[in-house]
């Protein structure tokens, strides 16, 4: 039997599917079995540092019917504003983070629950380390570069957008004979463009983790013709750099181009190396605010139910990960120190070589 | 009764969704009412210039299951090649008409379906008037701007498409306080432009037929922001010009910058006038491949047994048209004569601006 | 210029796809453009009859941002409650007609715009009659089946939804050699049927309109397998009756059977007839339920926009309907006499036979 | 390096979503890679029954472009006919094993890939053993219990069929405040009915492995009306039995009423003792036939590889299995000794309980 308490809730950095089921079964958990209170501090940490501190109470009746079957997040969030080094706007910089601990204080918390990445999990630690918050953090990322959980919120709605990008690019490139270039999302790691690209029936998929050479991708493209087919697809992710080591939009920036991205840059390769007609189509953000797939909405529900235990059980610092089709739990210290790229002698990965697709090297 | 007959069908300009259906729906008639036999031409006239001609013999077996279902067209096709005017590849054109005509009587044909545009219809009815083809049209395009049908195929799947995507940006520029540009085709009319941002619920419209200004937009997103909502969509028409009456690609293509279209150049704008973090999708080809929507298949299927009907009473050098929920047909010529780019006193321009939404002007 | 108005506007009878898009549309009419007061009458005629009266204030700040895009309708409906003869719940009726015209008056209401079907239109316009309400209505239902207008809104969605049940139908009947029905709404015509059937490949469509015989469907299918395909695929629109003349639900709450529809009925004579391994699938309320098409939110658009101006106008006791591309109106009394069924000259079923499909007759 | 082998490969049993995929990674990897012949068995099991066998040669050409995306299977396939004791169809069965092995060995087959489920697994593995076949398994069960894998084939794309339909279901039972109660697939385990519910927000849920009572079903949704929402949504696995302890479909031939599964009993039962307007939904073969998800999609493929391997590897009489993010494999003896229902300590039902969600007891 717990006291009867009052927790935060909040979803920070880049949005994505499944933040509001995860939202949906704190409140189920806490306000439903628990009788707690649940606060939903608007944007990220942002709410805190409002004075009156930002936020809506949670319960059931606000939380069911269509809000968990929806994209995006009905707290709102940021990835602005580091709270330690705080924009102010004028190009300088402040320490506010006790404005944010004493947000969280005015409210009265008993813990607080962030939904987030990596980069707000480390602010939250840092939080809680000077001012005594107690969290704990339920892994979302549409990258899935999470270290310490086999999977995070967001990224099997992801991959499924540009999986049904695919579907959609294949019959219009078999019927003009085209190579489609497809740039999905993911900073610095090729979770999306790996799984989509598999799932998707890529010929070629570049991924950071994996240096390419035009050649190579052009020799593919080449035998793909040589078969008889007289199409191919293409995934390139975002985290791609140009053949010159750069990224391509700062390139872009900082040269005479602005926009585009490494698709582009990609698929000019192409045509210029096989002569094929080339199309580049870059997803962007309808894969962030899709409706959540099952899995992703699955995964989301069992993070909520579990934070909630946790705070019930008084463990704190502690980030919910996914294992073997169940829930545990991590310090949060050990989920920030370990970064998850693509690892080169993955299952996926194996995978993806033995359907013959090249990962451009 | 009419007497056994030999018929071809090509598809020819941009692929999109329902050609499949069409080809369908005219194999049904011509086999299995009529007992005809149907020839698929390869890759829109390109199949008859080859010799020999290119194509495959369509009946029932290999026309039912999942091809009606998929987007694409089976029979390949190609928006290169004027035989008027063809191309060489070294820099000169040649007028290789004779050829198709030739291809055409090699086969033995006594008709020919062709599906396209208004492009391919002027091509077909100067094959058929220089050389006694008998020819009738079927109209396709997402861009629906063909002149005396109410709809093309593909079309009303094109708009789905982009809705969709809308129906994603929504959520995600809500939890970030966002501006969503969404670029849309359309090469030279606005109507997916402006059918999907009334369905999708845009702010902001952009389509060539209405003139802008950046000043009229941004009032109208600033308009949105006083009334407290936190977010806006703005739906831009490929095929809108730059405020130097310049389209996007060409100026990118005649300065600096080769990438991007007119949606990043709009952001852009958007972003400065207003401060908002402005983010911009640009949809391209998953415009066209998509599963043909349930009226795409309808309209095509009609379409398709019309167009057999046609020739059976022996009436050629004819469109079949969509008209007050049946199947009519014009003369193809008048098809060309008439271009239909959004009217703005039509019920859908109309519509919009009830909906408060901008136009830009 | 016209004079504040305050209108009521309610959703009566089934749902369907749209109707929230129908709502949003004179929300921004009225409101946004007139700076009118909209309240929307809660669960169609029934907020009338509580004392207070059932309502919520609509203003831009509430219908915005996910509502269109969702199914149902946010002011609830019931096809329950004919208020000239209203069950009172002991087996007995009453008029109470006189309790809706009251409150139309209490909140002081200048029109009523009504979303609903014929059933619904009658009410309204006896109650218009009797009380004076000011009354224009729009049409909605699954079925298509009112008069004087093209299309309603809800009918484009649940042809989608049915369709996409037989794309998904045909691979597991392709991959196990079977015969799949499909059932599919309509109360007393067979639109969706005839309509999904086309879209969606069927070999034979059963409508109310077109009498069958088992014996004939049996042929068709018998047909089929000649020709070499191993499945086929059947939609029966629920309307259908037995061969004995009477409706399946009503024979089975008459007999032993309680359970199951016609689709269960035609499934088990085929199989008996053919030897065919016959599956059943009833889809049921998901037709009516699925997120709005874009088609069904571009008419719900048009026509909420198109009604609110007919109230401006000062023309009442009239429905929007959709005509040749455009909004019309016409008296509400027309469109109530004119039942609409399949015609069976009509583009559509001249199509499905052009296709070869068996009607069951 | 290994020999150039020729290898069988076949789907048994009920089909689902991905196995398509599968056929496709194991052509890719057999002569992509290793340079193998690959003989795809026609129906199953069946296939070899007939002189000659039955089969198509299946190769990279056959493989790619849509197949991948399909439900279905290209080879077809049966639940019908264990060749140990096979039906004769004048109700004796014979021992027809020998015909298999027969046929396995006028092929001149190295090895043989089985797509099925723990009865396909039962008869190939007595098919080895009697007659030297060579054997590798790949698991495929939309009911997710087969044991020793974290996953089948088929089951994602199956949840989330069902998924979407709570999505549809859900608006409509609130615009009509109604009960609405989804009978999903599941022979024998509730896997599907468990995670549909959770994701899809069911009120309760009902699967074989807890038994249930009406009352406490009642209760919950009386619970859920008193907190204010107007709705529920229930679902029901197929093999959920009645109260009297048997299953419906067998009751229901035994007595009087032939049609219709457990969820018209338990929508009954509801509605008798709440008082709620409720409708039932059997979701059936649309739960198959779907695309399938980009999910089902990397587990087939990534199954398709390691069985091939597999082979190279001269490993036999094993399954392959899905394991912690990875391919293992295992003796498929154990595999078909470990049937797999829902654990009542597991994850999902801790999820489910902590939402709140009732399983009936």
């Amino acid at each position: 039997m717990t006291a009867r308490k009052r927790i935060g809730i909040l979803t920070s950095g880049g949005d994505c599917a499944g933040l509001n089921a995860v939202i949906r079964a704190v409140v189920h958990r806490a306000v439903g079995t628990y009788g707690w209170q649940v606060l939903g501090i608007k944007e990220g940490t942002q709410g805190f540092l409002q004075r009156p501190v930002q936020y809506q109470t949670l319960d059931l009746s606000n939380v069911d019917g269509h809000m968990m079957r929806q994209g995006g997040t009905i707290l709102g969030t940021t990835n602005r504003g580091d709270p330690f080094a705080y924009p102010m706007g004028d190009g300088t910089t402040k320490d506010r983070s006790d404005e944010i601990i004493g947000g969280y204080r005015e409210l009265g918390l008993d813990a607080l629950i962030g939904i987030g990445g990596d980069g707000s999990f480390a602010i939250l630690h840092k939080l809680a380390e000077k001012g005594g918050l107690k969290m704990v953090g339920i892994p979302k990322t549409i990258d899935n570069d999470l270290g310490m959980t086999e999977v995070s919120v967001g990224f099997d709605t992801a991959v499924g957008v540009a999986v049904e990008a695919l579907d959609r690019l294949q019959p219009t490139a078999a019927s003009h004979q085209r190579v489609m270039v497809l740039e999905v999302m993911g900073r610095d790691a090729g979770h999306i463009a790996l799984a989509a690209g598999i799932a998707g029936g890529a010929d070629v998929i570049l991924i950071p983790e994996v240096p390419y050479s035009i050649d190579s991708i052009a020799n593919k493209i080449k035998q793909v013709r040589a078969s008889g087919r007289n199409f191919a697809l293409v995934v390139v992710s975002e985290a791609v750099k140009t053949a010159e080591g750069t990224g391509v939009k700062k390139l872009l920036q900082g040269g005479e181009k602005r926009y585009g991205g490494i698709g582009d840059y990609i698929g000019e390769k192409i045509a210029d190396a096989t002569g094929a007609e080339t199309r580049v189509t870059v997803l962007g953000h309808v894969q962030r605010g899709s409706p959540p797939s099952a899995r992703d909405r699955l995964v989301a529900s069992a993070f909520g139910v579990h934070a909630v235990d946790l705070i019930a059980e008084g463990k704190f610092d502690r980030m919910v990960a996914w294992s073997n089709r169940g829930v545990i739990d991590v310090p949060i210290t050990e989920a920030i120190a370990h970064y998850s790229c693509v690892e080169l002698d993955s299952a996926l990965v194996k995978t993806a070589r033995g359907l013959g697709i090249s990962l451009g090297d």
